[in-house]
C-alpha cells in the first residue's frame, strides 16, 4: 500500500493550491481526484480570478502545469471511502482500483450544483444558463433573466442581477421564498424584478443560445423570453465518502472548519466548496486550500 | 468633495482584488494608495500564487491591468486620516492632497517588515536577503541560511528551512527563544540547526550575493558563511491612520476581523496582511479581499 504524508482529495482550485503548499512545504503528497480543474472546467470565462480573464478550463491548467512541476503524484481515481488505519495514526484512502494510506488528508471534493433536469439545460450551458450569478452577471448587463430557486442563494442572485440586468423574473416553486426576511423587502423595492410563486421551468428554449423559458404557473403554461436563467436550487457537497471517520458537518452537510481549515477529526482538513464556508469562489478556495495545507504541515510536524 | 460607495485603501493582493469585486458588483469604487503592489512588488520570484511563476511587481501589474478593465477609480495619495462624517452615516478619508466620502471603507494597506537597518541588507534584498521563507526557502534547497529572530515567525521558518536547506543558522539577541514550546523542542532535534543566543547580526557580506553575515555573540565577533538570510523580526501593520475611528486591534496592532473581515465598526473592513490572521500570502490575502468586498455589498445594500 503506497504511503503519503499527506494526501488531498480533489483537484479544483483548492486541491491544486493544497498540492501545490504541501508539495513546497517536503511533505510526500498524493491527490487523488477523478478529474483536473473539477467544477471550474465548467465556467465559461472567469474574469474574477485576480490577473486573468479566460475559461475555467485554462485556468485549471495553468494552476495544474505549476503543481506537476513539484513532486506530487496525482491519482486520477475515485474515491469510495476514508478509514482510520487499526492504530489510529493513519488514513486509508479506499479508491475503485487500489488503498492508499496517509498521515494527514485533505478533503477539496468540491460540489455538485443540482440540475432542473429539463429539456435545454444541458445543451445552453454557457450558452445562457449559469449556475453562478456572482461569477456571470456582468455578461447579461441590460438584458433580461431569469433566476430559478427561492433560497437565499437564489433571491441575492436575483438582488445583484437587478442592479445589472434590465429585467429579472424569479421563478419559484413554493408560495413564500425561503430567504432572509431583509432580502424580501429589498426584492419587493425592486421595479424590475418580477417574481413567479408556485412555479417551475418546463423547458429551456432557443437556436444557438437561450431565448425563453417556459413555465408552469398552478395549471397554466406560459412562455417568457429572456437571454440568460440563472439555476440557483442549491448544491449538494461531496463528502460521503468521508462517512466512516465522521467528520461534523454543518446543516447543509457541507464538512465545518475551523479558521485554519481543521475538521472536527485531528488530521483531516477540508478546503474549497466542500467545506462550510458563505462565498464560493474560485480564489477563496484557493486560499483555503493554501491554508489548510500549512496547518497540516503544522500538525504533522508536531506529531 | 468626491463621494463614493466604496473606498478601499491600499493596492497591493488584498485591495486590488477588493476593488475587483467591489466594481463588479456595481458599486461606485475607488482605490486609494501610495502605489500599486505594494510590498509583493518586492518579492523577486513568486511561485505559490496558483497558475504563475515570475516576479512580484509582475504579477501586481496583471491584477491591476485587470482592475482598471472596470470603473475604479485610482486615487496615487496616502491616507493621513479616516473619520465618521457628523451624521454618522459616511466616512471622511482624508490625504495630502484632497478629502474623499465613502459609505463603506476596506483597509488593506498591509505590514512594512522590520529592517534590521543593517550594510547589505538593501543591497542584497533577493540576492540572498528575504523577509519570507515560505516564499523563498526552495531556493536555497541544499544551501546554508541564516534566520535571524527568535519568535514563532522566525523559529517556523528555521523548521521549515531545516527540512530542505543544507545548515539554519538562528540568530537571535535574547536568550531563550520567545516562541511556542512545541518549536523549542523540535529545533533541538534538528541536528542542522544551530542557534546563536545573545547575538546579533553586524554586516551582511558579499560580491553580487550573499556569502557571509558577520554577527555579535555577547563580545566576539565571528563571519559565518550562508547563502541565505531570512530576516523575521516582525512586521508593522501600516494602520496608525485609522486611530480616529478607533478600531480593535490584536495585541500586535493587526486590525481584528471576523470571519466576514468585518471589524468592529459597522461598514469598515480590513483584508490582507493588516488584518488578523495567521498566514500571510498573497492567495489569501487575495481571497480576503473578495470577502471583504462582498460583505462591504452585502452590508450597504441592506442599509
Amino acid at each position: 500500500m503506497k504511503q503519503y504524508d499527506i494526501l488531498i482529495i480533489g483537484a479544483g482550485p483548492a486541491g491544486l493550491t493544497a498540492g501545490l503548499y504541501s508539495a513546497r512545504s517536503g511533505l510526500k503528497t498524493g491527490i487523488v481526484s477523478k478529474d483536473i480543474g473539477g467544477t471550474s472546467n465548467s465556467i465559461l470565462m472567469i474574469e474574477n480570478w485576480p490577473g486573468y480573464s479566460g475559461s475555467g478550463a485554462e485556468l485549471m491548467k495553468k494552476f495544474y502545469e505549476q503543481v506537476k512541476k513539484y513532486d506530487v503524484n496525482f491519482i486520477i481515481d475515485e474515491v469510495s471511502s476514508i478509514e482510520k488505519e487499526k492504530s489510529g495514526k493513519e488514513f486509508i484512502v479506499k479508491t475503485k482500483k487500489q488503498e492508499l494510506s496517509c498521515k494527514a488528508l485533505i478533503i477539496a471534493t468540491g460540489t455538485e450544483r443540482k440540475k432542473l433536469k429539463i429539456p435545454g439545460e444541458v445543451e445552453f450551458l454557457g450558452k445562457g444558463v449559469s449556475y453562478c450569478a456572482t461569477c456571470d452577471s456582468f455578461f447579461f448587463k441590460g438584458k433580461d433573466v431569469a433566476v430559478v430557486g427561492g433560497s437565499d442563494c437564489a433571491t441575492t442572485s436575483a438582488l445583484a442581477l437587478s442592479e445589472t440586468s434590465k429585467k429579472v423574473y424569479l421563478i419559484y416553486r413554493g408560495e413564500k421564498l425561503k430567504c432572509e426576511n431583509i432580502n424580501k423587502e429589498r426584492l419587493k423595492k425592486k421595479k424590475n424584478v418580477k417574481i413567479f410563486y408556485n412555479s417551475f421551468p418546463l423547458e429551456i428554449l432557443g437556436k444557438e443560445k437561450v431565448e425563453e423559458i417556459r413555465i408552469m404557473t398552478k395549471d397554466k403554461k406560459q412562455n417568457i423570453k429572456i437571454d440568460g436563467i440563472f439555476i440557483e436550487v442549491g448544491s449538494t457537497p461531496l463528502a460521503e465518502f468521508t462517512k466512516n471517520i465522521n467528520l461534523k458537518m454543518d446543516d447543509e452537510k457541507f464538512i465545518h472548519v475551523d479558521e485554519n481549515m481543521k475538521t472536527s477529526v485531528d488530521g483531516v482538513y477540508a478546503a474549497g466548496d466542500v467545506a462550510s464556508g458563505k462565498l464560493k469562489q474560485v480564489v477563496v478556495s484557493s486560499a483555503q486550500g493554501a491554508i489548510a495545507a500549512k496547518s497540516a504541515y503544522n500538525w504533522l510536524s508536531g506529531k
